[in-house]
C-alpha cells in the first residue's frame, strides 16, 4: 500500500497525510489519517490514525460505536467516568454507542490505532470539549 | 488479553484455540481462533485466524462480505478466476458480499490475519471445494 505522507511510517500501515480541518479542529496536537477501504457496501470504514505525543481527539461519542486497535507505540482512551486506560500494539477496544470517550498518544510516545467506524449507516460523532491539559497530565 | 492456547504467540494478537469442528471441517491443515470482540451491538465481528504453514480454507463465500488485515507471516488469497496474491502484514483485504475466494498460510510460513465479518446482520457463510494440492502447489 502507498504511503504518501511525508510523515514517517512508524507501523506495517501508512501514515497517510495530516487530519483534515474537519476531525483535527476537535484534535489537540498533530494526527495523521490514512483510510485502508474503499467498499461502502462493506459497511466497515477502516482508518490507521497516528498521534504525535500528547495529541488527543476531545471527549466524543459516535452514534453507532467504534472499535480501536493499537499497531504501534503505546496510547490512551478513557471513557467518561472511568479511568484511563493504556492502548498497546494488539489490544482491541470497543467504544460502545453513544459512550462519551477519547483517545490519543501518551506523552512520551507516538501512537497509531486502526479506528474501525461501527454501523456507518446510522453514525453520527458527537463532538464536546477538549482534553485539557489538566486532565491530561494526572495520567500515568 | 489473555492467550489461552498452547499454540504460540506469532503477534501481538492472542493465537487462540483449534478451530472449532464447525469451521475446520473447511480447511486443510490446522487452524486456530482466537475471538477479539464482544460487543454485538457494534456489528463488527473480529477474530484473529493463525494458519500452519500450507494450511488453508475452501472455496468460499460470505454473503456478507469480509475484510482481512494481515499481521504475522505471510499469506495467500485468492478470488476465483484471478491470481493469487500475497498477504503481508498490514496488508488490508475487501473481499466483496457473494465473491468466491480462498486464503491460508504460504508453504514455508505460519500466519495470521485478523478477519471481520462484515454485515454480520446478513451474513452467511457459503463453502464449497477445497483448495486441492494441484490448485495450491503451482502457487509462487
Amino acid at each position: 500500500m502507498e504511503n504518501k505522507s511525508q510523515e514517517k511510517q512508524i507501523s506495517a500501515f501508512p501514515t497517510g497525510e495530516k487530519l483534515p480541518d474537519q476531525f483535527s479542529h476537535y484534535f489537540i496536537g498533530q494526527a495523521y489519517l490514512a483510510p485502508l477501504t474503499a467498499n461502502d457496501e462493506l459497511h466497515v470504514p477502516i482508518a490507521n490514525v497516528t498521534f504525535e505525543p500528547r495529541c488527543r481527539n476531545n471527549w466524543h461519542s459516535h452514534t453507532g460505536g467504534q472499535i480501536l486497535i493499537g499497531v504501534a507505540g503505546t496510547g490512551w482512551v478513557q471513557e467518561k467516568g472511568k479511568p484511563a486506560r493504556k492502548i498497546e500494539i494488539g489490544d482491541v477496544i470497543e467504544i460502545a454507542p453513544d459512550v462519551v470517550h477519547w483517545h490519543g498518544a501518551t506523552a512520551d510516545s507516538w501512537f497509531s490505532h486502526l479506528a474501525i467506524e461501527c454501523n456507518p449507516q446510522i453514525n453520527k460523532n458527537i463532538w464536546l470539549d477538549p482534553v485539557t491539559d489538566k486532565e491530561y497530565n494526572v495520567l500515568e
